[in-house]
């Protein structure tokens, strides 16, 4: 994301114009004269505000968060039929402290006692595992896909449904 | 992740135990018996207690939330340069409106008045083109991966330097 130029081509109707960046945009077109016209190689839209972290970089971090939940899930259930004990320990673990943020999580897991220490360490090797080994990563941009397009249009539809009852009164 | 049977050859530091589907594994072993030993296809470990949705679908929605965050902080800077009055009107919404639920915020910013809807409209069209063509999903993975596994080594190395601390007294 450390592009901020646009080509009027891409995105016609969204009318893309950055602020702050005139003297960048100016030097770019000289640099164009200069050299002939070529299509800029970064086309991508202007992101303000994400500081030293990118918007992949957010998006991992929440992503981690929901790894360190999915992967509660799995040493829970792993754990519901052989060890009662554990089970019911994390359980209880788990109704007292928050997944929202999964590393504070695991950190607090770990200083709760020796025997909670050894289900933090499980946690933490199976969210790794998971992430890479089992979690479909194409499914997951697949569906992103699909679920913004399909939401899109429902709230469209909505709108124009709630409109024209009113309109029929 | 539909499947719930683990080769022990996998992951064995992680003693994958699945409750409740002892009779398919049982039926599976007496299949491999018959027809002579093949590894396992689904490798997968047990994600339990998601119900309809898959974990890639409990995070591509996620991710639709983030995705419409971005858009309101793509269209602000885009407005912030040449149409200040709708600048200053979405500035005000977002301040009184939640965007921790992406359609809600959408749905509701329709039906603030006719200006309103057409900032909805450009941002949800903005959030479309931005998951489809901006976004870095590769980098996305790879900062996921990266991103576990050094909270992993910090968390534990924490744990280590605060206990020997103790131990120094």
């Amino acid at each position: 994301m450390e592009c901020a130029l646009s080509s009027p081509l891409r995105a016609p109707s969204l009318s893309v114009i950055f602020p702050g960046n005139s003297s960048g945009r100016a030097s770019s077109l000289h640099l164009r004269q200069l050299v002939g016209f070529r299509p800029s190689r970064c086309q991508k839209m202007f992101v303000p505000g994400f500081g030293e972290a990118s918007p992949e970089a957010k998006a991992a971090a929440k992503l981690q968060h929901f790894f360190t939940f999915v992967a509660v899930k799995i040493v829970l259930a792993q754990l519901q039929s052989y060890n009662r004990e554990a089970y019911e320990e994390l359980m209880e673990f788990v109704s007292h402290n928050s997944l929202n943020d999964g590393d504070q999580f695991c950190s607090r897991l770990m200083r709760e006692s020796p025997r909670h220490k050894g289900l933090a360490l499980r946690i933490m090797e199976v969210r790794s595992a998971y992430s890479k080994r089992d979690f479909e990563w194409d499914n997951l941009q697949k569906l992103a896909y699909k679920m913004v397009d399909e939401s899109n249009t429902r709230l469209m539809r909505d709108y124009v449904l709630e409109t024209s009852h009113i309109e029929d009164k």
